[in-house]
């Protein structure tokens, strides 16, 4: 008997084959898929859902957020970069609690389920608060908390806050390989640390066995800098100190040079591409078809809302193709498949979960998006590769499934209790912005 | 007593003053907006609507559309320009007859209305028909048949395809000023006809006192060709002959120089830009930011959805805000405000339409739109001038509202019937992609 069976659906496998069947079926037992292709399956199963008009796709992962920044969502827009950090986002999340980050980012899950995304990467703060809002959302999860320090003679791995904060949820939380709420360890960036802190944390990765997460040349100043203090870029440097010895995600890599993509190719390093964020603050557009043509594995990030200003990842699979498109002069580059990729097999290895999520496969997790394609904006569809990558906006999500459980169905949630998540966010707010 | 009063709404009024008024009242009576502000009208209402956590805003203008080719949605993505269009749309497009594009054309107002467009400036052909759809879509449409002729010799202006159907819409349809539907005057571009031709058109719309739309250096072949051609740029030798002697709209703009902005300024001409088809057939991006250092009027349009691929406005105001600032490293580069500007108070005025729409002011007609805040990706707030501009989809959109009447409700169609419009689709469709 299966849980549940989706009928009549075209399915955009993203499997290895790239198979897309139409009228297709797809079997879920035990949050697993059992099946998915053209034959109607024999077993009964408890409840069907008609995939009459609906294309079905993996659930997308969002390899770089920072969710609990859903409290400042369009707090500060449109100043410069380093007016919008010192006067603006540091002095609220200075005023930010574990209670304040675990409300927020269940909102945050919120809006992901509501648009499509089953996983997230988020590198914040007050891990413990983190990993339990992760545990009570019910999507995939990869936490960490960035580290950093400016000041080499008063740091000490053994007693830095962040060691002690890894060191409890990896006890507490940290599951096996295929938990849904996993520690990476990460080092907050290049420019907020130094030598000695990044061999410590890398080791610590390495022992763990976790990822590591980092933002890496976001900003040509940060870049530049670097190259000028230590005579290498942030990727050569870090990549010597052993940043990259475990399986890593790097945020944005926006002035990366072609050497940096060798380094990032041979250590099988992940780039987490924000092309909405990147634009936002104006840190430029990274050169991602050349990092495909150069092997890069590219997955797709939001980065926090504060600089986006939404969780809704549908965006960023579009404006990565059209950016590179555009500003390369070349409309055949990044089609539309491969943007889809991104937001799915690359974020899926990324996240250490190529085996669980990123593709519908009988034996993988069965956690997928439905998305109505017999409305204006969406029909017809006469490619669904194109559909999903260049008109789907996430508000066009029908049901988002994780491990055979729908979670959101048009509108309502099924787990999370929105009304009273936004009622705990009024003090918050209140709070922290009026301080 | 009024028809409808929207109570406790944030309205974003894009008036003369930049008007933003929290828990405000706005009056409706007779299809035009009585009052905004915050103190509640004395007059009842028949219908009252609560706006309690909801944002209210002039409707959007999509200042350059093909609405009609929402039946070639997807159909071919990711071809070179000249591939795209020889071998995939202009075949296509060739099968298309009147009552084709009728019904596309109410489909493709359907998804303007469920996004938060209210008005649209459409190029296509079998003008009677575009006419009649535009009649029965309930949205403001100025519509137009570009004039494309590569043989000056065979060319006739009196017996030109084109002009016959200008002559018939402008009777049938064509009304005041305050008309919802009235006729433009179309060139197709400068690289599909010749001087004798645009002289011609400039003419007639002078006589009838019409408006004027063109792509104008939307690539830079295009652009390069007429200079080696004529000496001159496209908008140099497109105004020395008249073009734009009237209210023009010119869409694109991707390749002109600073001397083409000063004579787009001087003539008044409103550029449509097109952020998205731009990048997506690799056109380029427009100067924007520049174009508004030099005083040049520019708002906002979709283009056709083969090289969108929606009607999304939404999109086109945050991507035309990100890009500026993505592409001039300046993240202060077109604030959020500007980019709503672009998308109402710019196409209201490229319309002829800066006294009917585009503003929450008494007087002005009740075209609105109302956006939900509190769910997941929208609340909270902290200025609603961001949300709107970087948070919010079209999708969001709840109502849609045109001269009083709701048109649109949370996914509800109030005048358009569209399940019967897509069941007159699957005939179209299988006719002209199975020819």
């Amino acid at each position: 008997m299966l849980d549940t069976l989706i009928k009549h659906v075209t399915a955009v496998t993203m499997d290895d084959e790239q198979h897309i069947y139409t009228n297709a079926f797809i079997g879920i037992k035990d949050g697993k898929i059992t099946y998915v292709g053209k034959i109607e399956p024999d077993e009964a199963a408890e409840k069907v859902i008609d995939g009459t008009g609906m294309l079905a796709m993996p659930g997308l992962v969002n390899t770089h957020s920072h969710a609990a920044m859903a409290l400042m969502r369009g707090y500060a827009d449109d100043y410069a970069l380093q007016e919008w950090l010192n006067d603006h986002v540091f002095p609220v999340e200075g005023r930010l609690t574990g209670r304040d980050i675990y409300w927020a980012m269940l909102w945050a899950q919120a809006e992901m389920l509501a648009t499509g995304t089953i996983a997230y990467t988020d590198m914040y703060m007050q891990l413990p608060s983190m990993a339990q809002a992760a545990v009570d959302g019910g999507l995939y999860a990869n936490i960490s908390n960035g580290a950093m320090c400016f000041n080499p003679d008063g740091y000490n791995f053994e007693t830095d806050g962040v060691t002690a904060q890894n060191l409890e949820v990896l006890e507490k939380f940290h599951g096996a390989d295929d938990s849904r709420v996993k520690l990476d360890v990460s080092i907050h960036a290049e420019y907020t640390s130094f030598p000695g802190l990044w061999q410590d944390f890398a080791r610590f990765a390495k022992e763990k066995g976790l990822n590591m997460h980092i933002h890496l040349s976001e900003t040509r100043s940060e870049h530049e800098n670097c190259v000028a203090k230590y005579g290498k870029t942030p990727t050569a440097i870090l990549a010597e100190n052993g940043v990259f010895d475990t399986r890593a995600t790097a945020a944005h890599c926006v002035w990366v040079t072609e050497e940096d993509m060798e380094i990032l190719k041979e250590k099988n390093v992940t780039v987490a591409h924000n092309p909405v964020s990147n634009l936002k603050l104006a840190s430029g557009i990274a050169p991602v078809a050349k990092m495909f043509e150069k092997g890069v594995r590219v997955a797709l990030g939001t980065d926090g809302v504060c600089s986006n200003n939404n969780h809704d990842l549908f965006e960023e699979i579009k404006l990565a193709a059209l950016l590179q498109k555009g500003v390369n002069y070349d409309p055949r580059l990044m089609p539309a498949y491969r943007a889809l990729w991104m937001a799915t097999r690359a974020g899926a290895f990324a996240q250490g979960r190529e085996n669980q999520i990123g593709q519908l496969t009988a034996g993988f997790d069965a956690s997928l998006i439905l998305v109505d394609t017999e409305k204006p904006g969406l029909y017809p569809v006469h490619n669904p590769v194109s559909t999903l990558a260049y008109s789907v906006r996430g508000g066009d999500v029908s049901l988002t499934m994780i491990r055979g459980k729908v979670l959101y169905e048009n509108g309502k949630y099924y787990g999370l209790d929105v009304e009273k998540i936004r009622e705990k966010l009024f003090p918050i707010l209140h709070r922290i912005f009026n301080a």
